[in-house]
């Protein structure tokens, strides 16, 4: 053999071993969430001071201070991270758990989304869960009301489920749900809940806000307060749809009691003709009037939605409003981020950001 | 220049390369956290129900149920996890926010454990923070008391800080650490609280709990209660020492008012002096009886620590008390895991692990 065949067969043997070293001394890091920063803290909020000196010894109220009313807020910042986090605000009676594992066991939009390398930011809102110290008293009485939220949450009409429902129907999956609720301690307060996250978009920067339900409200109003939020994504907005006075629909009645647009200015209006902003809505949504007021309360939602993206889009906005079993994906629930299909549901978010370059 | 030179030449350069391109190609994952798996779940608790049938139309009590009293849990695994994890409790007034960034916004025992590859659950006990899903009813009034707390957590005497106290003295740090208290919704219950965080045990297996304050006595009563927990942590225990009747002391007198031993069986004490147990108290604690409350309740827990150590190791036991200043660790609170120096307090903490064969 000669020495250039033997030549290329050294250089070949080397490139094959180096490639496998190469492979086996790297962590494999597949599967792994590489965490760079993550933490918590707490923002916004206001305090109280008694007047008088603080006695050591007595330990009276005088000159004792309390602060609250802040959120409280869990972040983490992947390796190689997108620009804008994406700061997940949850729902009525809920907290951060709503994005986090879901009640079946599976990973939440929190783990969904760090691995397409977002950070993502968990917050509860003043008031709720981890950020219940609160500047107002407040009395919580634990009233069995679980099966109302079943049905209004479209898991099902108690005690059956929805055909085809999105949702585990073994038992320990209820279990969690239902546990995953928490009270408001105190009144909830619109105003000081959009100040705490506005704060919070003050301190971290520029980021996407994703809301839930009653967040849902709440996120338009603090889009149009902080220049920060350069998109909102809400999931099935309960309440608060804006509209200028000019534009004001009248209240839509359904079997769950009538929804009420909000009326805002007109500057605070265009405000959100600035921002991309996409609402997904999911599946059991009645088309006409039903007396079961658990799903007939969304079919004004849902209406009242699609009436808002087209005013909003009129003045030059850019909202899409998207139901969920129209793009053929079937069987959600008022929760899509941790129903059984929420990859899928993650996927086509994370489209939208894509084409609305957001990812970047 | 000949053949040989040639070709060792550039085997050199070729190594070389080859060792950059490993260098460059792998990610550098200094400093980064790689989560093998993270998320959250409740655990323990109990549910009640409402006679009667749900009427989905008018959504009145019967036939709804309540599901409460569990604890909620955060999870997470590093990459090539210890055996055991590390169950970190809370103390009164507080939530996980006790592990995770300290109030100056340094890492805490959350991630610092997870950087030294243990894997780290954090808990909200039943009727706090996330886990506030009571059901007992409570009402929660927003009385002005932190510079109550800022005395009894030794962080100074108010409104002056100690001398050299490992506690950051710009106004942000307190403000995050006032408001990283939250309420109990509904009454403290010791037995309930021991019962979630021993289901918490049978869930997840062997691991080691790590307690603060009000959960220091309560995990002496876990431990008891479940085989799964090897070892306990306890940073400045500050109730519920346990005694067989034989041993048990009587009430030590402070200015803050009696300290009482618990009563347990002979049998159940007699589980403490099978696992390592460590206990550790900071800087600030009188040796001699003194007016301040804030910090004279701390003299008769150090003095009573030392009793419970001395009783368990008589009967066979492995209790280590350490008071940090005793072994040059100067300046702690009543918060060794989020002072300034609380890498160090880490360390200490990781060499009695690996003493123990704790760490494997």
């Amino acid at each position: 053999m000669n020495r250039k065949t033997n030549k290329i067969r050294i250089v070949k043997l080397m490139l094959v071993s180096i490639s496998m070293l190469i492979f086996i001394s790297c962590s494999n890091t597949d599967n792994l969430i590489l965490i760079k920063e993550q933490g918590s803290f707490a923002v916004g909020g206001t305090m109280k001071s008694n007047p008088g000196t603080f006695d050591a010894i007595k330990r009276t109220p005088e000159g004792q201070t309390f602060h609250g009313d802040h959120a409280y807020v869990f972040y983490q910042i992947p390796n190689e991270a997108h620009k804008y986090p994406l700061v997940m605000w949850h729902g009525i009676g809920q907290f951060s758990k709503t994005w986090e594992t879901t009640p079946d066991g599976r990973e939440g939009f929190q783990n969904l989304f760090l691995r397409k390398k977002y950070s993502v930011y968990l917050l509860d809102q003043p008031r709720r869960g981890n950020a219940a110290r609160s500047m107002e008293e407040g009395t919580i009485t634990p009233t069995p009301d679980e099966q109302f939220w079943f049905n209004t949450f479209r898991v099902g009409e108690w005690p059956d489920f929805f055909p085809g429902v999105q949702f585990s129907q073994d038992k320990e999956t209820l279990n969690q749900y239902f546990r995953q609720m928490v009270p408001n301690v105190g009144p909830i307060d619109i105003n000081l809940n959009v100040d705490a996250v506005s704060a919070l978009f003050d301190k971290i920067g520029e980021g996407i806000l994703v809301t839930h339900s009653h967040s849902g409200g709440m996120g338009w109003l603090t889009a149009i307060k902080n220049q920060n939020i350069k998109a909102v994504v809400s999931y099935e907005p309960g309440s608060g749809f804006v509209f200028p006075m000019s534009e004001i629909p009248a209240p839509m009645e359904s079997s769950a009691g009538p929804l009420h647009p909000v009326e805002v200015s007109m500057e605070d209006f265009m405000e959100l003709t600035k921002i991309p902003i996409i609402i997904y809505y999911g599946d059991y949504i009645p088309e006409k009037p039903d007396s079961n007021p658990g799903t007939d309360g969304w079919r004004v939602r849902l209406e009242m939605a699609k009436l808002w993206r087209d005013v909003v889009n009129k003045y030059g906005g850019d909202v899409t409003v998207v139901h969920l079993p129209e793009i053929g994906i079937k069987g959600n629930t008022h929760f899509p981020m941790s129903d059984l299909n929420n990859k899928q549901v993650a996927d086509v978010l994370s489209a939208w950001l894509q084409e609305k370059g957001l990812n970047k």
